[in-house]
């Protein structure tokens, strides 16, 4: 199962491409999309639409895992990461690829085992699992490949409990 | 001059199709897409960009004017509308059509010329610029019509002054 993990902004768009067997994790690519500032938001999306094609298009993956959105402070920013997560959305729905959306909690207690943990522990973790010498950078990166890591094991789950 | 009005939402997205030769306004088409309730966000922002693409398409507008959020409360719906926005950015931009964003201060200025309007009043004057014989239904394809009024005063204004 190949899994493609994203992280939704506007400026940098998280990815993280990871494929499991149901045991062992291998890492085939992570990384930002990067928009350039002080450009109009139409060509920033536009660029994050094309630049996600292209991802789906290389790796072809049988699943694509979407962190949802948690704020509770800055209205503004929420709208401009909703309009990123919303090209997101789009991206994967119109390539016909199978859809999955989780929260940062979901996220917590699928790679930390407890939803409450802290940015470095997952960070950490994400690493542990994935067999990497580093932790990855940026951030967004780094909880994106948590985003994958978060289907592979329920997608994992939901194959033993039947 | 021709411009498509849009305004944003994920499960009502109005549009409005205004024609215009700097004096005189004619309605050519209004209303709005509607995604349908419980199916997946991906889902209901493919039905809305293949949607806006199919006005595009139809209708070869100069120019799209969308209205910009504003929100002071609820962040989830902030969240939602924002990606169906994003989504209307993007499919304006992928079809290269230059882009036009007003708020909706800047509406009520160019529409009724008074930033505090309410609502009624502004719909009420939709209803008189474009010569209908009742006010638009629903309350989005107004707005979408009048976020396109907004357009062609401003551009209009920028052509007088130079």
């Amino acid at each position: 199962m190949r899994v493609i993990g994203i992280d939704p902004g506007l400026a940098l768009m998280g990815f993280g491409v990871v494929e499991s067997d149901g045991y062992r994790f291998k890492v085939l690519d992570y990384g930002v999309l990067e928009t350039p500032a002080h450009t109009k938001d139409g060509d920033r999306l536009l660029c994050l639409f094309k630049g996600l094609n292209e991802l789906f298009e290389k790796y072809q993956p049988d699943a694509v895992s979407v962190e949802e959105l948690f704020f509770n402070k800055n209205v503004k920013t929420a709208i401009a990461v909703g309009q990123a997560r919303g090209v997101a959305l789009l991206a994967v729905t119109n390539f016909g690829i199978p859809l999955f959306e989780y929260t940062p909690l979901q996220a917590k207690q699928a790679v930390v085992g407890y939803g409450r943990a802290e940015k470095q522990q997952i960070q950490h973790m994400v690493k542990t699992i994935l067999n990497l010498k580093e932790i990855p950078k940026p951030d967004d990166a780094a909880d994106a490949l948590a985003i994958a890591i978060t289907h592979i094991n329920n997608a994992g789950m939901i194959r033993k409990t039947r």
